[in-house]
């Protein structure tokens, strides 16, 4: 295990001198297996990294961590700014620890890029966490595109479970499709959320009830007590009203105090209930096999657009033949047709 | 006007010798300019063709149409088998053209295929509108892919549009994806519903009310009424918990008989004024270039992905490379960038 305090200190400048030296293959692999922490995040770091050579070996690093038996339990977490969420995976993360389980935090963050600092950010968020030798904590990848940002934490899931972790914390911030994003890589999707003055349900984004498997209402003590206990009865109201998922669960709404480890326990035993169910039914299985199909499609599918609209000529006339349609020159799928055929031409 | 009767008697006959003999292009717009029925039924039926010869020919027919001045309204209509959609429509159609209004009836049916006759089928459901010299009535095109019978679909309003249609009516049955694609090339959307036995939320698929700008709860007469009128508060109750709409309508419900012919007028009234108030708005102009966009967006991705699939080196190695993902051998990103490199390999 090696000293926190010293990690902290030195991460920053870890980043900055990290394109000049990478390590050697078999010793990312070598010290993901052992769980050394430094060298997981030295791996991380090459996921993350856009030059080329990084990205070759990174491919490999993956592929040999990749075949590690696991039974990891991936979770994805969700919620706006202010409900908690620190205080909320602080708290359901040393919970784990003290059983003894080991707890990987990532991020998804659509909006961090390094310079914002968020590496420091994170962990002083999460200080008790951080401290916790059975807890590793990363901070969201940059990226241009929230796909790209998805991609690098879904690898990293894997180094995660090479190196030993049993649970995966995935936090988002719920802007655009992140959370889309983060329920296609969890086993469970849970969303937290802070009790309203009535009207629950207008503050809740599109299909998020469809994701998730529970509600939580966090920061239910004192004052706010009795109106955590109404949108609790109102949410579950409107759960039913739902068709049933495909899954056989039908979603939890809890209560929790984070700040005040209220509720926390009773989450976990919530988690562990909905895994023996979906282990037992099949589900568990099916929906990660699910997951890997969703990824490879959706990677292609991302790929042939970029290349697509990257295409020198696409770039040139698109915006010609956009206007054209709208001023019902063309048809749009004939508008299509010409811009696929220019972007033909090209590769000629 | 063609004899009615005739059209019908000779359709079938007409559809199996038209592969034979197309008309010139010219004929074509003539045709359809002074709204002769039998002609844009056969332009239609180039539309529809896969032929690459009656394609291209399609194409120039579009194009010239396109260009055409012209305020219809596109409606889109859908609910479950059963809930009265044909008497619905008949209904509101022979409504529309008693005020001198010109309708068109098209229909988004992805189970459709021409041998099921489904020709005769819907000029069969609506008899009335079928003989009304100012109505034209079209079943669904038949296809391999929905995206195929949208884009037909999408085509052929252009053709009633040039042919001095007023109301675009476009019925669906809701199967798979068919509501979503309606929804995307109408400017208002309808869902037509029955009066259940309580708990009126369950029966709404997905995203519905989410595209929804009226709930329509036919069938309420008779023993049906006092039920009707229950849902009708359960959905305006259920409508007011979801986030206001982007084009500031409140999405109504109300109640039809359609077999009775009552509350039609107030259907069309409802229409009416969602339509001042989104021309007002910007809406409505606004949604139209954005759903041209979304045509030639999604023109594009679909065409990208079929060439993809149809690559012979990707349809080989598909399912062996989904297999080594599912073995943990690679993972999906590898997978998805091994099959975009084999597809690239068969073009050079």
């Amino acid at each position: 295990m090696i000293d926190k305090k010293n990690t902290s200190k030195t991460s920053i400048s870890k980043v900055r001198s990290f394109r000049k030296k990478t390590l050697a293959i078999d010793s990312y692999i070598e010290g993901i297996l052992k769980n050394d922490k430094a060298t997981l995040g030295k791996a991380i770091t090459l996921i993350e990294s856009s030059i080329n050579e990084h990205i070759e070996k990174a491919k490999t690093v993956i592929e040999k961590c990749l075949s590690k038996e696991n039974n990891s339990i991936r979770i994805g977490i969700t919620g706006v700014p202010g409900v908690g969420k620190s205080t909320f995976i602080e708290a359901l993360g040393k919970n784990l620890t003290a059983t003894g389980k080991k707890v990987a935090v990532l991020a998804v963050d659509p909006t961090s890029s390094v310079s914002k600092g968020s590496i420091l950010g994170d962990k002083t968020r999460m200080q008790e966490l951080a401290k916790d030798p059975n807890a590793f904590i990363r901070p969201s990848p940059s990226g241009e595109t929230l796909g790209g940002v998805g991609r690098k934490t879904r690898e990293t899931i894997i180094l995660c479970e090479a190196a030993g972790y049993d649970i995966i914390l995935i936090e988002t911030v719920g802007v655009g499709q992140s959370e889309t994003l983060v329920h296609s890589m969890v086993d469970f999707f849970l969303v937290l959320k802070l009790a309203g003055a009535g009207g629950e349900l207008q503050g809740i984004k599109r299909g998020i009830i469809e994701m998730a498997d529970a509600l939580v209402i966090n920061k239910a003590d004192e004052d706010n007590i009795k109106q955590s206990k109404l949108a609790q009865i109102e949410f579950q109201r409107a759960l039913h009203l739902y068709p049933p998922k495909i899954n056989g669960w039908t979603p939890k709404v809890l209560l929790t105090s984070a700040i005040h480890k209220m509720g926390i326990n009773e989450v976990w035993k919530m988690i562990k209930q909905y895994l023996t169910q979906t282990k037992q039914n099949g589900f568990f299985a099916e929906n990660r096999k699910k997951q890997n199909e969703y990824w490879v499609l959706q990677t292609i599918d991302n790929q042939l657009k970029q290349e697509f609209y990257q295409n020198k000529s696409v770039k040139k006339m698109i915006a010609n033949v956009l206007q054209e349609v709208h001023e019902n020159k063309i048809s749009p799928f004939n508008a299509a047709e010409k811009l696929l055929l220019l972007s033909k031409k090209e590769l000629k």
